[in-house]
């Protein structure tokens, strides 16, 4: 029987940043990856937690990060647009640099854009609809990934499971946020089911001959399908469009083209919408904030659930208690920690 | 063996105009009610043509809409948000009203919104994707509609059908758009069911007490369910928040409260996003629109469609050929030149 380790949320965040900084990483990259690292470990999303920092090794290993990479604000007057060039390095701190100009722009014009260009792209986007949602504006994420779905109606990997992400600010509370990927399932997902050695449900995926198919193999040769058949296939091509191609950065086929494989975090640029409630409600009767919450009551009073509930509760246990890792997950910090770039192929 | 007539685009605007100017429409609201009306027959999407016309007439008959309102543009110095207030009519030509003043904005700000309070909801959102990509702007439009859906997990109608419409403008061709309801179905198929004495498809909707059925009417006395599970259920809920309570208008519930029933018009808001792509991609490399070409061609050389198509075709036709009206239809159309309001209820 396993033991597991509880440490507090900043002793995490010391020692996935130093795993990073003995990688090369310069400190602003470091600092940012470790934050959303933790983030995900602190509310129980493992697939976003410790288990992400040996791929953004590995893509740093490759050469196709810049580790000591410094994103720079490109100003833009008069625009709604805010763009920061990540100019090579990881999103995160684009992101984070991006961020207070954005929620000034957004206040000032009612809503404005974020671009982050030239960036490997790593984590979950739900951390960014917060720090949105942190400023009481309203946010919507999106970017490409790589070529893994095929659209509807076709039968080869084009699209990316492209994730969609929206948040809504709820004094007092924690935000309304929903965060998922426009495939039905995640690869990941896929993946776990080959290792298992079980059966894929019906729908998830279509073999290299574009038939359906439940077998892992079969489905990770071929292409996954999108959620809610051609309506997500519309919203996976929208992000495309949007989010690769309007804002000059690679869509999902160029990232798999650049990269040429799917283990390393993909090269991309993302697009963050923020909308000011107040400057959009300015005049209108009742209070915006206070009419999403009838709203919120009505959707949990007949017994359905709000997205993210269960990060939420895993949060406030961890700011509590600390957060919890396996054996194994110890064992593989300590590892990177001792190792470095030598841990990763 | 019923005959069919044809009569070109503009003599089908006439008439229709006339029938709403009849009615007690005056020119602005008839005028762009009559355009939105003869787009759905020019396309052949029947359930947004001729056979409209007696929903928005039972709708001013009820006094739910203001015939004679003339919409305002109420400025906002400074913002990226353009806001046409219906005053109490119709949304096309408060729509009309902004598209000039929001075109202009999303070229300088890079994007803009264009919000419509207090109108009465008509038709569907794919007149006004156009209207953006006209002007080689991409386009993302939504609304609310009325409490029909109800949200993964729960078991009574909360949210509409809330339709989700995006575009992008292609030189030279026919724009890439789509425009869907958020539910698995319309309620108009159900509905269709219903007539036709026929079963619905598994998916589709839940009783009363918030049981899966396939009859229709235990489906129209419960209700719909969202496309795409929870995620369907997300994005329907982001429209309820973005286009509805965000800016100032009615949910979907609050509708079918001020209404009472979901035979009239639904009377809310609108918000329309409009994104410049030579904005979003200026100093970066590549032309967006050569670029989505390259997309395009990608889907479509797997056998994928790209949507709308289907519209484009019909709209040639029309062009060339004229409008083709059913005798039934031919019918309808007599009755309400001759009766007017009085051939409604």
């Amino acid at each position: 029987m396993s033991e597991t380790t509880k440490m507090t949320i900043s002793a995490l965040q010391a020692r996935v940043e130093a795993i990073f900084c003995k990688a090369g990483l310069n400190a602003v990259q470091a600092g940012a990856l470790a934050r959303v690292i933790v983030a995900g470990e602190r509310d129980a999303c493992k697939s976003h937690g410790v288990y992400r920092i040996e791929g953004a090794l590995r893509t740093v290993k490759a050469g196709k990060v810049k580790a000591d990479a410094i994103p720079e604000l490109v100003e833009q007057a008069g625009s709604a647009i805010v763009r920061v060039n990540a100019n090579g390095g990881f999103a995160n701190p684009a992101f984070e640099l991006g961020v207070p100009v954005l929620a000034e722009r957004a206040r000032s014009c009612g809503l404005a854009a974020l671009v982050v260009n030239d960036c490997t792209h790593f984590s979950a986007l739900w951390p960014e609809v917060e720090a949105l949602t942190d400023q009481g504006l309203a946010g919507l994420v999106m970017c490409p990934s790589y070529a893994t779905v095929a659209p509807t109606g076709g039968n080869k990997p084009l699209l990316g499971t492209n994730p969609f992400a929206f948040g809504w600010p709820r004094p007092g509370k924690s935000p309304y946020v929903f965060d998922f990927a426009t495939s039905v399932a995640a690869r990941g997902e896929i993946e776990l089911h080959r290792r298992a050695g079980k059966q894929l449900p019906e729908g998830w995926a279509i073999d290299a001959d574009g038939n359906p198919t439940t077998e892992p193999e079969a489905a990770l040769a071929g292409a996954m399908l999108p959620f809610g058949g051609h309506k997500g296939s519309a919203i996976g091509t929208m992000i495309e469009l949007l989010a690769g191609i309007m804002i000059g950065d690679l869509t999902s086929p160029e990232v798999l083209d650049y990269l040429g494989t799917t283990t390393l975090a993909p090269f991309h640029g993302e697009l963050i919408l923020a909308f000011s409630p107040e400057a959009f409600a300015a005049g209108r009767p009742g209070d915006p904030f206070g009419r999403a919450e009838v709203l919120f009551e009505a959707i949990v009073g007949q017994g359905a659930r709000l997205p993210s509930q269960r990060r939420y509760v895993a949060r406030a246990k961890s700011e509590s208690d600390g957060i919890e890792l396996t054996a194994a997950e110890m064992a593989q910090l300590e590892r990177l920690e001792a190792l470095g770039l030598d841990a990763v192929a």
